[in-house]
């Protein structure tokens, strides 16, 4: 499939690496190609820049978001939440349309330090805000309540043996995102119901934090047993 | 143990009913114990009225909020959400000072109809309001990430392999509650740090109802897989 990862940062760069692996063809999406492509500086959380990133991975292209959105059949927003709204625009309205959008971000407030509040939350979600903003799109909220290694290779651990929630209004889009998750290794795909089901999973995230702190580790899963 | 349990509710029948059968000495709390005994209907989810609960109970004793804090040395609060301050106000400030209270309450916003939404969420929580509201309480947030049924007898799903959390200022009330759970059937208690992490435990609540939505029964449990 012709996807579009909007966002060069680890979550964008893992999530590109694993769909080409699994032969897709990658186009990851940013604001200014240049400005991305001069980074030489690790990321705040001690990553490699881009462009190290893009000498291991020659089959996936960089272009701007709207480039990258216009001849993609599928549209993963991995760009950091706060940024999100604004670089869908940037994306295009038009190239949105239609398409399955898949959105894997969260509304983190970094503002008042570790660990992050939401943005949105409780009556809203990102989820929902990206759908009212562009409603030809078929939003479906997936894969934003684990971190990016587990998201892409759930396989590392326990075998894939935990959850992961979809959310969105389009019975069709939430298909074709849940086997494209089951690709990846998911074993346990549940669908919440429509996209204002994304503030379930979205409000996830104040534990999410807590248990990182609590284990010393983003390795974990939350699995639904029943 | 000398527990007393507040709210007559089924959360509070089925915790008092556990604990009695675990043989500690319980007291469940009301506001009024005369109009809690006349009440012949059953709830709004179709459980037993109260009498009819303790006639199955007998060695369950009713009294007052107050007359069942003040002798008890663990105090659970399983009152609802939205008048748990005011129930622990009854109980008494000096009745509760000193004491290990476990929270299990969720601060639930039914004004929007079904699912519910959180009277308070992200930059607070219920069990930070009642820690402030009685600093000298040992205020445990724990349990209320499940139905009551697994609550209490967890071993009843998947033998208990799942996890449970508890949030606390205080370590040997952490450690107490810790303890009381394992005796219930849990396996895995995930201690998330000081009582602000029960932010995180309470913002499972949007995603739990969208679960129970979803999966048609509340029979099921987070477990934290790592």
């Amino acid at each position: 499939m012709r996807i579009a990862v909007l966002g060069t940062g680890m979550v964008g760069q893992t999530l590109a690496g694993r769909l080409v692996e699994l032969g897709h063809d990658v186009t990851v999406g940013t604001r200014d190609v240049a400005a991305t492509m001069a980074r030489l500086e690790p990321d705040g959380m001690g990553n490699p820049p881009y462009p190290a990133w893009a000498q291991a991975h020659p089959a996936v292209r960089l272009a701007t978001f709207s480039e990258a959105a216009a001849p993609a059949e599928l549209i993963v927003n991995a760009t950091s939440g706060n940024v999100s709204i604004a670089a869908l625009d940037a994306a295009g309205f038009a190239n949105l349309a239609g398409k399955v959008l898949l959105d894997i971000a969260n509304p983190l407030d970094h503002s008042r330090g570790f660990p992050p509040s939401l943005l949105v939350s409780n009556t809203d979600s990102l989820g929902e805000q990206i759908q009212a903003a562009f409603p030809d799109a078929k939003v479906v909220k997936a894969l934003n309540t684990m971190n990016c290694s587990l998201m892409a290779d759930p396989g590392q651990l326990a075998g894939g043996d935990h959850s992961v929630f979809v959310s969105g209004n389009d019975a069709d889009a939430k298909k074709a995102v849940s086997q494209l998750l089951e690709s990846f290794g998911h074993t346990d795909v549940i669908d919440l119901g429509d996209i204002t089901t994304a503030r379930g999973s979205e409000m996830l995230l104040p534990v999410w934090v807590r248990l990182y702190g609590a284990l010393g580790t983003p390795m974990f899963q939350f699995k639904i047993v029943r």
